[in-house]
């Protein structure tokens, strides 16, 4: 790994992203010593305030676990806070102020900008960082998601974007895609023959996906009901993890063939009819003791809403490799567990030595909250009957790496710093998604009411009964099982 | 299962094997209420000795762990003692005291007759059993190993047995079949998917099968010094290891399709040739801190014998299936640790998307004493610089199952009384593994000494490295290292 040194620029500095999770990967990234001495963090806000007091209002030392003294102040010692409003302020202005502390880090020419803010000001904001054009160094910036709301939009938005800055400067950040567990989806795939040479419809009767939440809409449901599940969590979370599951092997060692793969993977989906989806929207409930209140009862959420808080699909991926394998995703708020799953369910296989046939193997990729893989797989039950077991085989990822596996911003982060795009979706992926969500919203129908705490709606049962499949439990995976409401 | 009435006559009633294995075993079953009301035990020997002085030298409770009162009380009342001597015996004299037996247990019509005796009065008790022919009900007469010393001996014997029994009465025991993990070879090769569609020459490089003992040539010095490890445990154990790992799957779920499968690995496998083999012998050393004598020092040992303790071997099965893998069995006495395995060595497998090749992916089957399955697979370093690290999935057999496996001599037991014959070797397979025994044995060149407690002789890494491979590790398989010396 190359250490390049450079100015990192936070606008939304004064936010939640900024505060809960970049300074805290920061924090990370320098106790690796993965950040060079030369690497100034420029926390950009509106608020009439000084250094001292946006250090304090930032309070790093909350939000790390077990903080070092002396990497802690190394850290808060290259903060700077820059004032500046995105709504009112000129590019020239922005353009000066950088200008200014350029001369202060004559060392750092290169810019990572990093825009911790809603989708709404990204147009403003690239406007304001055309300013920086007369600036030396790569300047690479960072968006957040969510990246448009459908095709149009994404489209206006890429765009706006474009004219000021070259995909190769663009990350736009999935943060699933940081996940330790689900950056192993394309090592387990492609660096074990075992795996590699079944990973395929030859093998595979079918994949489930499930990213399931006890949470419900919480403080973002301005935003929320006007998102809902699909595009909220299906759009980019979901159709990441089936891109990486289902891609065939790149090339090369190079982002771009990744993400030609990955790309290919969304252009090869199959346009979903109704049959194929089911939409939920969370009813009153309990959770482990607690009364929920329905998605409706929720704060700032209309009495009416019909906005899906659960999406349950039928999606196929139409390349040769995955001919006629169905995969199941689904996704929900307030579901009586919080855990995000792959699970690979292989065909089943009967014992020509014996008239029973065994379960089907099945390989998980534990992607959290108890991240690791494991095999369930068949053995002879003993004391000889002639009957087969499911037993598992287990790989505890934190129980052999220890507990501080990174969390998903320090990968984001440093691939960023490396110019590494592999984990960062390019425009085509995403146009190509926006196209199948659009699909997928005009022909679902409107949301089944399910109960807090439950599993979701019984029609998303149905859709997989109707095959002759079931949705198979985090338990079934090895996966242990939580206190029911995690905060 | 069907439970059935009958006699079991045990020869050799009173040595080691009835009271050490037998005799627990049939505890055991009885436990599991898997001998009928009608099942005497009959154990025939030559001392002169009551019923009582026979059941006092006997001692079950001391060879059975944590004995439940009852049930050996129940397994005592069984026990009938019946003095013969198989020498100067007259058949005759036999058949009139079966008779009488058969009197006292009408309800147990039917026989299974146990020799658990050396192989050298096995044609002799032939005779004896031959008295027998007017008795109704089934007969099954169970062999202990060795089956001859080579093809012609096994030949004579066979031709001696067959003149009064037919092939299906015929139980010969290699008690390896009846351990376990070792019936789990079929279990997982045929009822999982994805062991079915990886057991072959496109995903496996090689596959070694270890047997390795600390144990030294103890109280066998006469057997053994005749016999020497290519005889004592190649041509059983190893072969029937490599028969169940390498044969295609049995066309139906009958034990002669299964031991048709198992005799075409044998009748496949390439003759050896003199740089496949080496042979090695013993000289002294420390174990745990024990000091050994080497093997021409032990009792019983001539000073100038060149009997094998250590044999390593590159084997061939020229199926389509095996094209071009080698099969590399090893075992040997006085060796730095105790156990048994089978390790399927995967091809190695280039990530594509990195540049680093992972480690081949390995599956164990630990046969003794740590009982389990394992996979070795490539995970992601966290912190990603792009390195993948090896890491195990484990099922550790006794930790799901409780720690009471079925002891091999439950299982053949067990076998017999049901009339399955799956676990035993029939005539086709021991004729063809002496063939390749006597080849083998006449290929080999003279024995290498290696030190007492060390991995074997230098000349058999050699093997491995001529190939460009190697032996790999207990360790590297999750076999818990036990303490060197284990008894």
């Amino acid at each position: 790994m190359t250490l390049e040194s450079q100015m990192i620029l936070i606008f939304g500095g004064t936010g939640d992203l900024t505060r809960r999770k970049l300074i805290p990967s920061l924090y990370h990234l320098l106790k690796k010593k993965q950040l060079t001495m030369c690497t100034p963090i420029v926390c950009i806000g509106r608020q009439k305030i000084t250094r001292e007091a946006f250090l304090n209002q930032l309070s790093p030392e909350k939000y790390i676990e077990d903080p070092d003294e002396v990497i802690l102040k190394d850290l808060l010692g290259r903060i700077e806070y820059l004032r500046f409003d995105l709504l009112t302020g000129k590019p020239a202005e922005f353009g000066a102020k950088v200008k200014t502390l350029r001369q202060k880090y004559s060392c750092a020419a290169n810019r990572l900008i990093y825009l911790a803010l809603p989708t709404t000001v990204f147009q403003k904001t690239a406007e304001i960082i055309a300013a920086l054009h007369d600036e030396t160094g790569w300047q690479r910036v960072v968006f957040e998601k969510p990246f448009g709301e459908d095709v149009h939009s994404a489209n206006q938005l890429n765009e706006s974007i474009m004219s000021v800055l070259q995909e190769e400067q663009i990350y736009r950040v999935d943060h699933y895609l940081g996940k330790e567990l689900v950056q192993n989806i394309l090592t387990l795939r492609f660096a074990n023959e075992i795996f590699a040479s079944t990973w395929n419809a030859q093998t595979i009767d079918h994949v489930q996906i499930t990213v399931s939440e006890t949470l419900g809409v919480e403080k973002r449901a301005g935003y929320y009901d006007r998102s809902g599940a699909v595009r909220d969590m299906v759009q980019n979370h979901l159709l990441q993890l089936l891109s990486f599951v289902a891609m065939e092997p790149p090339g090369a060692a190079i982002a771009d063939a990744l993400r030609d793969e990955a790309a290919a993977v969304i252009g090869n989906l199959r346009r979903v009819r109704r049959e194929d989806v089911v939409l939920g929207q969370y009813g009153a409930g309990d959770i482990g003791g607690e009364q929920m209140v329905g998605y409706t009862d929720e704060d700032g959420v209309a009495d009416d809403s019909i906005t899906e808080t659960y999406v349950a699909l039928r999606a196929y991926v139409d390349t040769p490799r995955w001919q006629g394998v169905p995969f199941y995703l689904r996704t929900g708020k307030r579901l009586n567990h919080r855990y995000a799953d792959i699970k690979m369910v292989f065909k089943q296989k009967a014992l020509e030595v014996d008239t029973m046939p065994g379960e089907p193997n099945l390989i998980t990729i534990r992607i959290q909250p108890d991240e690791g893989i494991a095999l369930a797989f068949n053995v002879r039950k003993p004391g000889g009957n002639g009957t087969t077991e499911s037993v598992l085989m287990d790989f505890c990822h934190h129980c052999h790496f220890g507990p501080n596996t990174p969390e998903a911003y320090d990968s984001i982060l440093r691939n960023v710093m490396q110019g590494d795009h592999s984990i960062f979706p390019r425009w085509d992926w995403l146009s190509a998604s926006w196209h199948y969500i659009d699909g997928l919203r005009h022909n679902a129908g409107p949301p089944i009411l399910y109960q807090a705490g439950s599993h979701g709606p019984v029609a998303a049962d149905t859709l997989l009964a109707h095959d002759g499949r079931k949705w198979l439990s985090d338990e079934a995976a090895g996966q242990r099982i939580l206190p029911l409401f995690s905060p």
